[in-house]
């Protein structure tokens, strides 16, 4: 069980360095806004969304003495701090080289955001503001490290940051690097509203001038409140000659779970994200020998499959959250068997081969199995060889105690139908699926329930209602398969990397 | 643009008789319900949800003399009528063979849904219950044709005939035949919640001891009310050797759509089947050949995608209702060039790299096309490149102006996000978008909107104000670009089956 030593193993003095420093971007004692206008009214909303201290948000406009009811300074010089913790930066991209050396020539300054848009993404004046930026945060007397340019910023519930207003506020277990903001805000927003889904910290880091995507991977896995981490990645940066290197070594080193999405997997698409971030693109089998080496998952290609996958993610290490890593890693799925247990036909011959086609073994229920179950109800209606075709039974004991049988050990993960409409008697349906998710999960195994998406005032009530009892609900078979085999793949790979199996 | 002759033309006269025949199956002028008990009530429901006429609606019981508030006849010789239209079946299947001797004793039948299940797909004395019936039926004196056993029957709003009490009371243009009555039921269930599709008529048709998928497709290709059909095929009946050539036969000379989700593709799928509609399996050899000579639509493999499919084909048919079948060929998409519009970044990438893996072509605008839209709004953030990234202008008069340059004639399809949350003002924002439509319909193009699906009370009606204004809209691009080349593909098909490319 003792864990591989990895001969690439990041020096532990550079890393609590890092950690350190990255700190005080996610939860800055202060935040600097410069300029204050009314483009930026969203980033004082998000703050104050998260409660954030507004003694400590300062404005900065040239013109203006307030904005969103909040006091503007004209000047860095007015500043009543001497450290500034994160510095906002939205301003036209002319005047981004000659305010940066007026700030630092008045300010200390922790860590800057550069909202601004328009750099090497855009033009070649753009590259060349981007480089002049870049050549500044070299100078060794400046400590400043940097997000951006072009990025919409951080989102961190515990340190009362977000560059949005509509975030949860609670903190979860997640943690998101992303070359795209529209990406990691519709992850987060829409994670948030489908799934109740909660995060740590997230990251929009957009062209990439000082901090890199390995700066937040190796900051993250060293973070207690992260289990989990999702990077949304378009390419290299043209700064850094060592990020693959970098990233390579950080991978093989990783105990969490880091899935990827990828933008310009095409050759279209990488020509899209030229004008995007202007991030270089990587050559397949660099991807492949990740994939294969690492503990990195890809996913597919939507947000959709991106938030469906953070789900069961996420719910795997929020119910094992109190276990020490080497107990996560043993708890994470074994095997490919599933049983499907559905109220009526057709849709179980469908999944039969979904799940088939997926990779999953559905064993078939024979001999003794089979007569053991026949016993306990003879079905004449239905199926008991697996799918489980219960449309009579399922109200009755019996089924308890079908599903029971059926679950016995060879087993790994249940895949059940539910369904809201003919739910009336909405208390009794619960009670019954809590009895099957205790003895499921008393057996180590996993259930996760199938309910359609529809936009019924029912449905949206069931599934609440199972959500907070605590259920794995997908809104589709091959959706909630396809999650499942990452975790288990996931599991795969960190076991034998560790040597374990 | 005549129509190509095929060699293997149905026989007019056949087809008349057979177009006859199943108008009372889906129409019945009068239904008896043997035998009324409480399982059977939401066949009732179902019936009196429609407006039948429950005059014409007998319910027998040899022990009741009510159910459901209507009078209950003991036997058949008190029935008021001679002939039935359609009878339902509910007895135990030892029973049986013993009442249709009886019956047919004493009335004339023209159609039965054998509602009784266990039979073929369930065991040996099953098999031998049907091949009884198969026999009775056989008798040149019986003109009686029926559906099952083991299915759930008929809906048909045109006829106010459905076996369940939530489908919709309004007629619409989609035919189904499935194997599965959950299938059925889920299709039109979820795919009228979700979109408000609406039917022609659906079948549920079980182990198929009498009439066959084929009866139904020739059925269904000459019924004016029907525009696409959709078949939920689990294999060949066992009780008509000729099934496969007749449906090879009907469907070469199709003109309307045939979609097609087949279950029981996978080897351990197949043994799945066995036990639900004991359907024989096909080689995918004669799959790939009905794929590639007729115009056979294969549809993935949730009923997610099914009704994904449907919804779009039935826009199509909706807004070309008047049009004649030839000038609908015509209408049918002509390519897959495809414009992508966001209001931001990231996901352009996905999206670009999502429909060059579908098979899309996202033309690039380079040389003068750019300089024009660079005339039109030279931006600076995001980007005129297709995607079309338009951060800030979506509110400008600008934007209609940028739309329409960027969708001049070699775009075929424009797929364009859009979003709930930031729709404070949905009025607004809805005549843009209507303006946009508009123009894309008056250059015979294609706009999808792109709006994810989340819980919230605004996406619910942000959406159900979209689709009253006559919008197409997707939760998620791959599933809108699926669906699109599935009606491109069978346009493309079609036209060289008639040889008009």
């Amino acid at each position: 069980m003792s864990r591989l030593k990895k001969e690439f193993t990041i020096k532990t003095s550079k890393s609590i360095e890092n950690m350190k420093s990255l700190d005080l971007l996610f939860k800055p004692r202060n935040v600097v806004i410069f300029e204050a206008k009314p483009k930026v009214g969203y980033f004082i909303e998000g703050l104050k969304s998260q409660g954030f201290n507004l003694e400590n948000l300062y404005l900065i406009s040239p013109s203006k003495d307030e904005l969103s009811g909040l006091k503007c300074y004209n000047s860095f010089d007015d500043l009543p701090i001497e450290t500034i913790d994160l510095l906002i930066l939205s301003i036209k991209r002319d005047l981004v080289i000659q305010a940066l050396n007026n700030i630092f020539s008045k300010k200390k300054v922790n860590f800057i955001h550069f909202f601004t848009a328009g750099m090497s993404e855009s033009d070649e004046e753009g590259l060349f503001i981007e480089n002049q930026i870049r050549r500044i945060l070299e100078n060794p007397e400046i400590t400043t490290r940097a997000i951006g340019p072009n990025c919409f910023g951080i989102y961190c519930p515990s340190g009362n940051n977000s560059y949005m207003p509509f975030f949860p506020n609670k903190s979860g277990n997640i943690a998101i690097i992303s070359h795209s903001g529209d990406i990691l805000s519709r992850t987060v927003g829409n994670g948030a509203l489908i799934y109740n889904l909660t995060f740590s910290k997230g990251a929009s880091i957009g062209n990439c001038v000082s901090l890199q995507v390995s700066d937040f991977l190796e900051y993250f896995n060293q973070d207690e409140e992260t289990d989990i981490i999702l990077i949304y990645f378009e390419g290299f940066s043209r700064y850094e000659k060592l990020e693959g290197r970098k990233l390579f070594e950080l991978l093989i080193n990783m105990r969490k779970p880091v899935l990827i999405l990828r933008g310009g997997k095409t050759k279209r698409g990488q020509s899209a994200v030229l004008s995007h971030t202007g991030s270089l693109g990587t050559p397949e089998r660099i991807w492949h020998a990740l994939y294969k080496q690492t503990p990195l998952i890809e996913v597919g290609s939507s947000i959709e499959e991106v938030i469906d996958h953070l789900y069961f993610f996420y719910e795997f290490y929020k119910k094992n959250r109190d276990l020490s890593l080497d107990a996560k890693i043993d708890k994470l799925p074994k095997g490919k068997n599933a049983l499907v247990i559905i109220w009526s036909g057709g849709i179980g011959i469908i999944d039969t081969d979904v799940l088939t086609e997926l990779g999953f073994n559905l064993p078939l229920f024979k001999g003794e199995k089979e007569e053991k179950l026949n016993k306990i109800y003879p079905v004449k209606i239905g199926s008991l060889s697996n799918p489980l075709d219960l449309p009579w039974v399922s109200r009755s004991e019996k089924y308890l105690e079908l599903c029971k049988e059926a679950i016995s050990e060879d087993i790994d993960i249940v895949f059940m139908h539910t369904d809201a409409r003919f739910g009336r008697n909405l208390k009794k349906r619960l009670d019954n699926l809590t009895k099957i998710k205790n003895y499921v999960e008393s057996q180590n195994k996993i259930l996760i329930l199938i309910l359609p998406e529809t936009p019924e005032k029912n449905r949206i009530r069931y599934f609440r209602a199972l959500v907070e009892n605590g259920f794995i609900v997908f809104p589709e078979l091959m959706r909630a398969g396809k999650a499942y085999l990452a975790l288990y793949n996931y599991g795969i790979k960190i076991k034998k990397m560790e040597n374990r199996i």
